[in-house]
């Protein structure tokens, strides 16, 4: 099956195939003879992936595309303030090739006219014209994901036609702009827009700097961020020649041409694109490249000015510990004291890629709870990063609720560098960080907090009458009962149970200490279903006749259990048929509690 | 506790309060006149919340800051192809009051000029200047959001000194650019320029265009969404006078300003921003307005350049209906092939405001999943709205997938127009549309669709032995329970138990028919938790003694059951021990699988 992206933009090369506008570049020769009819369009998500229709392996010059990607590099190796004294950043509302100096400083009034990008091409790393060529190829083949190479039959042309540009450049001496040796310097510039790409590797470059500077394959950082804003806003206003003000008003892309019949257009944050088809209207820009731009705006939507967006979308699920309270069911005075205070526990579930105006919203949401609230416990599973700014703003807000001894408690950050590194960056000094592997654990801690620690587990010796199962019982066989059980110690880390083990039909009650119930899950890793502790039983579920064990036990830290033995239970039984029917009652009640939990969970978490 | 916005906003204002470069306008006295010193910046976010800092009540006059909201108002009410044989859209690198008309039609190059924008004044909507007056004050009303009145001595001494912008006048009337009497709609235009506003007004209209046109706060749409993409583009390279290039490059934010000391800048999707301080730099932009602006460009990253965003964060959590079935249950047969197939059946959750790269790679999933797919569930609850051209996209997937006999089936899309009504506007001919109210009903239908609607749920009259909780009783006791039940219809829609009241003790065996269990909900809706068919049981946890019944039961369609009274049930056990023992061990096995379900519902949920 066909993805729809593909059958539309099949769609639109078909029909724009016939418009026949416009003519080859004829300046030089090599130019002048390609197959005016190419014609490739091909669109790079942010992972990637390319859709691609007609010509898009087609090779032809970059020519000014190149302008966009060696001012790139030019920032990067010398900064913007050094730069900024060498060519300026405001459209000239001329043509390509006008000379248009600042009439001060005699600096270029932007980099994509020849006379910026000649002064740009000039500044680029490197102690001599070959090391700068070496850099300028490097920034190509970074940005397009591959090793470039040089059609020199064009770039023997563009430099024995040159003569306009070679006046540029001892204009650009004149003035200081260029230093050193500039037609050497010149004859890079030549070389550099002799680059041979095609369609697609357009489409990358423009995608690398949608994606914020990093290549969506090769994941490498091309571009320092703060560049890519830079390189994007010249783009915006003087990419198209004297087009400029048009295009962003029609297309509302960034973009740069080429009289190679390329085009690049970036839609920051979602998509890069590439078109090549040679025949150029009067201003030197393909003329269906264009259309297609014109068209991919239209139809689909992509302009840098219609962002719908809702900053809520960064908080999903807001619910409290007493809808979701942690697996490890405290009994006693811990429980009744939960069921009072849990709702002072608010647990929020942040989205997606945290910017400031989403953070705002969660602050803002979270600043209504408080009065409310015990502790904060913000579930970053489902975010994918956090800029800076937006760390930043979380972590005041983190200060100011800490000062009114509101916790803010992190959960499943661990290992993404993406979301914690922000964080810490941006914490300042003396906040702290608390975090938890999974909302349970995090839950747990805000319950422990929320009971000041004390009244959270009993540590002392659970009773036989303390547990469910035993409920109702007469004393004669609580008695009974403690005269079979077997008492058992397992140190801190020993696996009681083990998962899918054939059931012995032991039923094991917690004197003290604590243990966890993990069950298996597919991809190897055990999940925590509960937390049991004195008073608490397991293993239990063999009553109803299971023969394996359904998960896996281990002792947390060193705990005694009394150890029931099937065949005692039943000997039991045989004899006072209401000890089973009890015992059964208890334990129906306590899956239907659970279940009960477990349902609100689900309504809580759906 | 304060928000660390408005904490950041108050130390920039008090850090920018110590500038005092610029000048006050002083080609008229009133202007000249007031106080420099005040100084207010306003944030609006895209639900309408102000964070306001200083002199953000301070009334002044808008001035050019007029131009774009009038040049949007002439968009809207004379479409975008007239509205460009009158002005154009390149900026002129020139001053403001440059008279910079198109050499061959007299056009002025942009709307922003005073040329440009006296040609935008003399054509919106309206037969008279008097009635286009009241369109000029209605479009600013609404942008604003409540009525504005004129500073009458400012636009008399606008009138009195605007000799200049009468030559303009009489120069677009020589060039048939303004119609009518030119003096007249001059007058218009003085008086568009004396109303008066203050600091957080020029938020609120900043917000609207970033809120694609709708007010953030009366949610009335101002200007069609087409048309705010073009005003932006317009402010975004002619916003700053002749600083547009550097404006885009060091700030990048559409922007407009006024020599009445006010600036609105755009960030599209997220904040709308007004500053107001009267000291103008020499090419008339206020001086502490533009700092304000570069600085939350750069400390909280706010760019039109700088989007990080992911795509895949337009789909959530994907499961099949093996991990998370549907709540009925059914029994025998359908158990069987469902536990076999039930993994075909895909739920894709989204998320977020669904625009077209988050579709396209939502879509690319669904093609990947494809080849093991029986229908797709696409569950809309986090999702915002998505656009005309992703709700396209979509709908044209599914057609493909229809045709390859993948059903998609769309969950939590009832009464949310801005969902619905892209996905029908765009479906095309013959593309039905499947929609169910929750997750449930939709992996029903689905399991229903897998099992080809036969073995889904028994017609046949169900027998006691099919029941889990008559399991394993001796055939002497089935055939006692078939005497002591009673025969109970109950008509579709009829109650048959409801939560809450007090439990009489009885138990209910479904022989034919469909009955649906629904717990109330805190917001008084009520949740299905399960649907039962034929050789199902329910109301069955009267046995454990609960005293009240916890969910409420209806029929769905006619049902018929046999109904169980606790005392003939306690008159057998007495009898029988092992009856009970056998009810119960059922019972809490019956609950222990269902609390497995649910565990694997809340992993797949979590």
């Amino acid at each position: 099956m066909k993805s729809p992206i593909q059958t539309y933009l099949e769609a639109l090369h078909k029909e724009l195939s016939s418009e026949r506008g416009g003519q080859l570049a004829s300046y030089i020769p090599e130019l002048a003879r390609v197959d005016a009819e190419q014609f490739g369009i091909c669109l790079v998500t942010m992972d990637g992936v390319a859709y691609c229709v007609g010509d898009t392996g087609a090779s032809f010059t970059i020519q000014s595309i190149s302008k966009a990607f060696v001012y790139a590099a030019a920032l990067a190796d010398r900064g913007q303030e050094y730069v900024a004294t060498k060519v300026g950043v405001e459209p000239s509302g001329d043509a390509f090739n006008s000379i248009s100096l600042h009439p001060h400083t005699g600096a270029p009034l932007n980099p994509m006219i020849n006379a910026g990008a000649i002064a740009t091409t000039s500044i680029v790393a490197g102690d001599t014209p070959e090391a700068q060529w070496r850099r300028i190829e490097a920034a190509m083949a970074a940005f397009i994901g591959h090793e470039v190479s040089v059609d020199e039959a064009v770039c023997r042309s563009e430099s024995e036609t040159g003569h306009r540009n070679r006046a540029i450049s001892w204009m650009l001496k004149n003035f200081n702009i260029v230093e050193g040796d500039p037609m050497a310097k010149l004859e890079n510039y030549f070389r550099q827009c002799s680059i041979l790409v095609n369609c697609r590797d357009l489409a990358y470059m423009a995608a690398t700097l949608a994606n914020n500077g990093t290549h969506p394959l090769s994941r490498v950082r091309t571009l320092p961020s703060e560049y890519v804003e830079r390189v994007l806003g010249v783009m915006a206003t003087c990419g198209m020649y004297d087009y400029a003000g048009s295009w962003l008003y029609e297309v509302g892309m960034p973009a740069k041409s080429g009289v190679g019949g390329g085009i690049v257009a970036v839609l920051p944050g979602r998509f890069g694109i590439g078109v090549f088809s040679p025949r150029l209207d009067e201003k030197g820009n393909s003329v269906r490249g264009i259309e297609v731009c014109k068209r991919l705006s239209r139809d689909i939507g992509l302009n840098i000015f219609s962002w719908t967006s809702d900053p809520s979308m960064a908080l999903g699920r807001i619910y409290t510990a007493s809808s979701a309270p942690s697996r490890r069911q405290p009994g006693g005075e811990a429980r009744e004291l939960l069921k009072e205070r849990a709702h002072r526990i608010k647990y929020l579930s942040l989205n997606g890629y945290l910017a400031v105006d989403g953070i705002e919203y969660v602050i803002r949401q979270m600043l209504t709870l408080a009065p409310d609230t015990h502790s904060f416990i913000l579930d970053m599973h489902q975010v994918i990063g956090i800029s800076d700014s937006a760390a930043r703003l979380l972590n005041q807000a983190r200060a100011a609720f800490r000062d009114d001894d509101i916790a803010v408690a992190f959960s499943r950050i661990h290992g993404r560098p993406q979301i914690s590194a922000p964080l810490s960056k941006t914490a300042g000094a003396g906040l702290g960080f608390l975090s938890f592997e999974d909302n349970d654990l995090a839950v747990e801690w805000c319950e422990n907090r929320l009971l000041e620690d004390r009244a959270a587990m009993p540590a002392v010796a659970g009773r036989l009458q303390d547990a469910r199962l035993f409920k109702d019982l007469p004393e004669g066989l609580l008695q009974e009962l403690e005269q079979v059980g077997i008492r058992q110690m397992y140190a801190a880390k020993a696996p009681i149970l083990v998962s899918g083990e054939k059931s012995d039909g032991r039923i094991f009650f917690i004197q003290s200490g604590q243990v966890s119930v993990v069950v298996p899950l597919q991809d190897g890793a055990n999940q925590r279903i509960s937390t049991l502790g004195p008073g608490m039983v397991f293993g239990e579920m063999t009553l109803l006749g299971a023969t394996h064990r359904s998960a896996s036990v281990f002792a947390d830290v060193d705990s005694s259990c009394i150890v029931f033995d099937a065949a005692d239970l039943d000997r039991i039984s045989a004899r006072d048929p209401q000890f089973k029917s009890t015992l059964l009652a208890n334990l129906a009640k306590d899956l239907a509690d659970k279940l009960r939990t477990a349902t609100q969970w689900i309504a809580a978490l759906a």
